[in-house]
């Protein structure tokens, strides 16, 4: 009989771009996102979780063909031949749910979502093909009043999960306003347009200096390379850097210099006047300019939206990978975009909403040391007789029934060191040793491992007499004094 | 210039066997998973969230090939041509995980997973293609103390989501003891084993006069087919019955009887011995035969767990769909599964665990009136006069500042009545309302819904001008009236 072929043993791994989050990465994230579902909720946003998996014809932007079905979202076909996709966002199925379900749902519509989504694009450092999003967005309210709430909302949610005011200011702009300051320059080619909207969007980056140079002959940019200019001449070039330079001491000043820049376009006009709106509803609400700002400055998503555009900066200093102070930066960003449904229905319905960065959140609160570094682990009540496994069971049950996070040691109880590493490897505050003598007298050996660890680090010897780390006491006192040294530490 | 041809729209649906989650449904499965998690953390488990993409390798157990790629998992080819999934269950990963990063992890690891897993099934009533599981396991501990650990945090498990103490119990069973009994009976044919194991599993739908027909000759199905039996003896299928019936008054009267079936069988005799320590073990920690109990009758799992087997059982009464009175049944299951890790490493880890069925455990839920059956909607702010937005978002500002869940109308407020529709709709338990006659007298109108609808569908006319569903308060009294009304609400 020929020899069964031995299949090699599969790699444990996960797949390319993808990884795993283990404990505190996932609680931490979890509690975050629970904080801020609350402030959602008391907008009165209503949660949503659509389906991970979409029909790639509802998906829509990324549509696969067989030769290169995985051209930016991971695609597959069903069984009856038509392909499905991972979501690679939650606005596009946000427009298939409301297209839906739009006579089941109210209107207007508050929602958010809040999950993992699925990108078929290269990894790099810290560039996962899975992450999350957390997502807010109001679907068939035309009035700007629904992006003052998105604002105020924002605001709220970023002093909810720990970013004190005065480290985060929402800035907003509108896309309407540059509109018309295009329309006021006459410029009326679409491929020009097309141009200045792309250099704007590097406004950030290069500066008014260099925005002036792209808009006209070009510049030679950081690498050496010459990036041609969209060949404005320098008059022409003006109403474009006034605009990105509108910001004045108050939001009337920034008002009255937008005003200017967009002379006598009508569209512009209806910007700045949607701009007042949303400065005016803010101030009712007690939004200050400190926490909500008119701000033209604010270029990302202005090439997208079509009307009020938001983003959040934090802006206390951390230490780059070069080591050189910067602003945190943006942790949020959206605005308005009237197009959502359209593809369904034919009927244009207006939605605003904002999308938090949630990995970028997080380390801001890992920053503000908002968010302990290492999550303090359970005590561990050794095991040192094997045969009294109920007696350390009943210890793990009793600390657990007041509250206390405990587990009894599972491993082959033979060597004690090792029950102490595990203990270190848990980052256990205390641990808990009842041998037969301890039985046989009726007490309980606890060892406080943090000031424990403190003294093996630093401590004198007449500090270690002090204060001594492990203390016994009576079997029915081992809940009480646990919890004490629990809250001492 | 030929007309660009008209692309049909895109259809908004969900894919086949997919479907969303609104509002309270995400809501209150979070909240459960939570009070779970909660749980679980207190026994010194930890948070893993692999993720939702395996390679198939890793995967393992359905293999696709390129004929059939979709063979039970939902499965597509990488840029490399490497196979990817999307996850079944959340043991498999488990496994990736645990021999990926075990140098790292301690042992024994004590994991906690939830969320959704993915099935390429066909779809059916209540059957989707992707679903949550929740799942407990403890891997690298050989101790049965792991098993009575596991039993016991699923009593409190059920307690903490509000299950009440005797409308569930867990029951424990051991598959090496049925072992025993095959050893005892000199059942060594391994397809007979087989077929007896597959006859035991039906032991909750035929009953004993159904197991023992089976194990002989056969029977008739409901549907009038015959089932072919395994072909044993009266006398020979006694042992098997004998283990399925042996539960008695008390724990220690089961084993008495179990010790009976297995005969001399010494994996037999190491099962009862497990089952005893692990009785042992729940009596010290304060859990009795009410919240856990030894039942050779659970059969669920027998075929594919090594050792101990549990199953959670919810014993109050529901009516099914024809009307008539059945137990609710099973929400959880899970036991000791010793190959986990020994496709990766080659080595063999003890494990045990239990996954919770989500959908089940919500329906529990919902059947004992712990959750409500529709959420409570926020207060509507309603829009009187459009220019005076801000006076509203005022309003809302001061109502959510004070913890109450609060929107403006964001709609075309021109129609008044769609206004109070949007209310009904949103479930909203108060209605605010300022006109400009209002807004001159300093006051605005505060409507309590809730009653209001009560007393459209029955109140008499005494009772309405008792009690008005309608109030005039000082706009500054705005928030402290509408408190006092959800309050009696």
């Amino acid at each position: 009989m020929a020899k069964p072929k031995k299949t090699p043993r599969p790699k444990a791994q996960t797949p390319k771009g993808f990884r795993d989050y283990f404990g505190a990465e996932v609680s931490e994230r979890a509690e975050m996102l629970q904080r801020i579902a609350g402030v959602y909720h008391r907008y009165g946003f209503e949660a949503l979780e659509s389906s991970a998996v979409e029909t790639v014809e509802a998906l829509g932007k990324f549509l696969p063909d067989v030769d290169r079905p995985n051209e930016g979202v991971f695609a597959w076909q069903d069984e009856d031949d038509s392909w499905m996709a991972l979501r690679y966002d939650l606005t596009a199925p946000l427009a298939r749910v409301y297209a839906q379900h739009r006579n089941a749902l109210p209107t207007p519509y508050r929602r958010f979502a809040m999950g993992p989504v699925w990108r078929n694009e290269k990894p790099g450092p810290g560039r996962y093909r899975q992450f999350y999003q957390c997502d807010a967005d109001t679907v068939g309210a035309a009035n700007v009043a629904a992006d003052a709430e998105i604002c105020a909302m924002l605001s709220d949610t970023l002093e909810a999960v720990g970013i004190p005011r005065g480290d985060y200011v929402v800035r907003v702009n509108n896309r309407k306003v540059l509109n018309g300051v295009l329309e006021t320059m006459g410029l009326d080619d679409a491929s020009q347009r097309e141009a200045v909207l792309r250099t704007i969007d590097k406004f950030d980056k290069v500066g008014e200096g260099g925005v002036r140079d792209l808009l006209g002959k070009g510049r030679l940019d950081a690498s050496g390379a010459y990036i041609d200019g969209v060949g404005l001449s320098d008059a022409q070039a003006d109403p474009v850097v006034a605009f990105l330079t509108s910001k004045g001491a108050t939001a009337s000043a920034t008002l009255a210099n937008l005003r200017d820049a967009i002379g006598g376009s009508s569209i512009g006009a209806e910007g700045v006047n949607e701009l007042e709106t949303i400065a005016t509803l803010l101030e009712a609400g007690g939004y200050d300019a400190a926490r909500i700002d008119i701000d033209p400055s604010v270029v990302r998503g202005l090439g997208y939206y079509t009307g009020p555009v938001f983003e959040a900066e934090l802006t206390f200093e951390i230490l780059d990978e070069k080591g050189r102070k910067r602003q945190f930066g943006s942790v949020s960003g959206g605005g308005r975009y009237d197009d959502l449904v359209k593809r369904f229905t034919g009927q244009e319905v207006p939605a605003t909403g904002v999308s938090i960065g949630v990995d970028r959140l997080l380390a801001a609160l890992r920053e503000k040391g908002r968010i302990a570094s290492q999550e303090v682990g359970p005590v561990v009540v050794t095991v040192m007789d094997r045969d009294r496994m109920a007696d350390y069971q009943a210890m793990v049950a009793d600390l657990r029934n007041a509250g206390v996070r405990a587990e009894v040691y599972l491993g082959n109880p033979k060597n004690f060191g090792n029950q102490l590493k595990y203990a270190d490897k848990r980052n256990a505050p205390v641990a808990v040793i009842e041998g037969g003598d301890e039985k046989a007298r009726g007490i309980v050996q606890i060892k406080d491992l943090v000031l424990g660890a403190k003294i093996a680090q630093s401590a004198t010897l007449e500090e270690w007499k002090e204060r001594p780390s492990q203390f016994e006491v009576p079997r029915d006192q081992l809940v009480s004094k646990v919890r004490e040294i629990l809250d001492a530490q």
